[in-house]
């Protein structure tokens, strides 16, 4: 079993990352001190409570927690403001009360939408994360909470920490593929940003992570976890370093906006955008390396390097200088410097960009 | 013009109290830097609008910042999920940004409104409080923040602090003499939990204040805001301290509850109940004085002292136990135990209790 802890203060938690761990939460609970007199609400989506919910209700049963669990569709459109509310009548319902805790088991969508339940009800409650992706161990550290409004993603919410995260490796095997290869682009990311050791570890180690081996994911996972931990506890309000985070988002969520939320997941979207932002780093002064090992690193994962042909050039300039909402002539950009390490850069001139979406285009798979 | 500030480390700030200050209000935010490249959203009632909402706009126009309004219809139902998104739409649709503030302009309902939509909009933007009625000098002061739910009130909320109150006097000069008596509960109410002195000066002053003399408002408004920012910042979370805030409550929530919303009015609700509280105080060991001067202050604020007779003192009880999920025997109260002191008892008989409700619909007028 490993231990990440975000460090923020009076509001710090662990992140415990091993196999079998929801079998135990009782036990990790009970540590945390979670009230046995107040009720707790899981909440969950229905492919995540076929396989984990009833082993959960059953860990926590028995070490004496009065438990209740709510199951919400899967997918994006759970995190709305009446799926929110539908949550919050089903814990008044239960009796929720100021002593009660909200626990996420599931992924990202889950994480954000139980969270700002959490966040929410009686101005905040407990809230504990139980993440079975990932992708989500990005969003287990952070403390980032919300729900979508029709007219913008993620508009409507809080930052909300967990009192703690239990990463429980055994529901991770039961992964599709596609989603693994996608989670693993966000955990090469924070090494790519902060850590040139971990980034050489994850090219080496490229087929274990995919093969799911317990040991070379727990090992990533808590790196992973970890950097973001370092990066959050410095900066936990998004003010300043925490944009470093966004590496390849900028023309990654340009991607998935043109392309329809079907064709790329957010993880193979972010890994164009590294590629990009490689070749933009070359281009400012970087080292040929940093573009080399990018894209290397993220072929070994099994992502996606080339931007696909029949995306409008046009449209990705558009749908970026839209989404950040940026004056003509320069866009804030987080470039590599060298492996493990960016900066951001606030005159990066749209031309530039355009090349290199262009460039992104004709990419040697 | 008279300036308290509340104490909260980096989450500190001033509330400013003085005739006309909605006048320059341009000054006042651009002294406390709100930007003037991000839109600001008013949000305000049909009521207040009519009186204040073209003269607030004028000022912040003329001072340079991009004002857009937001009117709802008055009253308590504006306290929902559904007119809180329809706030979150309009600033989507003004194009509010991460650096843009929320201005509440009105009575205590609008300020939890608009403060809740500040707290959530891009998890979290600035907030600033112009409070028109008496009872808001409670409100501005702790960041409490909130809508209702169909099945509990205050129940989806933040702790959200403003960025600056103004506090504007003249507001006051049009407010029906109910609502004045009524504000004014809460105002005494801070001198009999922390300020003998404060509540002697009421005792001599009720006349003054009734009449709405600016001098004795201001000052009566900057020691009630003081005293209540002294509690809150010691206690921001509502831990502990916090409670005794809540004096007369007890008692004064299960009568709004039993008596229905519109015969009592909160103020009038808390009122009785203070009168109930310094009874039980006296009957705990607290000098009489406690029972004589509460009654005498209010009696002389015109607010009322006796419990309606009317009203079924098991449906009160009832209502009491359910409000704060009492165990059956005990439950926590506010008592006094001398003017300007109060302790949290936490063993007080459910009997006892009922004993004080039937006393209080005795209470000599």
């Amino acid at each position: 079993m490993r231990e990440v802890t975000v460090e923020l203060g009076e509001r710090s938690y662990p992140i415990y990352i091993g196999e079998g761990l929801i079998e135990e939460a009782g036990t990790y609970f009970t540590k945390h001190e979670i009230s046995k007199k107040s009720p707790l609400l899981i909440v969950t989506d229905e492919n995540v409570a076929k396989r984990h919910l009833a082993k959960l209700e059953s860990a926590l049963t028995t070490a004496g927690f009065q438990v209740h669990s709510a199951v919400v569709p899967p997918g994006e459109k759970s995190k709305s403001l009446s799926v929110f509310e539908d949550l919050v009548t089903k814990g008044l319902e239960c009796g929720l009360d100021r002593k009660s805790a909200i626990v996420a088991l599931g992924g990202g969508v889950v994480g954000d939408l139980a969270g700002y339940v959490a966040a929410a009800y009686m101005r905040g409650i407990k809230f504990i994360q139980i993440p079975t992706t990932i992708l989500a161990h990005d969003s287990s550290v952070g403390g980032k909470v919300a729900v979508n409004h029709p007219l913008a993603k993620n508009i409507i919410g809080a930052f909300h920490q967990p009192e703690l995260v239990l990463y429980d490796l055994a529901t991770l095997q039961t992964l599709p593929q596609r989603d693994v290869k996608a989670g693993l682009s966000e955990v090469i990311k924070h090494g790519l940003i902060w850590d040139a050791a971990f980034t050489a570890w994850v090219d080496d180690n490229a087929e274990r992570l995919l093969a799911l081996d317990p040991e070379a994911l727990g090992y990533a996972l808590s790196i992973g976890c970890g950097i973001k931990a370092q990066v959050v506890s410095k900066d936990e309000r998004e003010n300043d370093l925490r944009m470093i985070l966004n590496l390849g988002h900028t023309i990654g969520h340009a991607l998935e906006a043109v392309a329809g939320y079907n064709e790329l997941l957010h993880g193979e979207a972010i890994s164009i955008g590294m590629v990009g932002s490689a070749r933009l780093g070359v281009k400012l002064g970087a080292p040929q390396e940093v573009y080399d090992v990018t894209k290397r690193v993220l072929s070994r994962l099994g992502l996606p390097v080339q931007l696909p042909q029949h995306l409008d050039t046009d449209a990705i300039m558009e749908a970026m200088l839209h989404d950040k909402k940026f004056s003509e002539g320069t866009m804030v950009f987080v470039v590599p410097t060298a492996i493990g390490q960016v900066e951001i850069n606030k005159s990066v001139s749209t031309e530039l960009v355009r090349e290199i979406v262009e460039q992104l285009k004709q990419e040697a798979v």
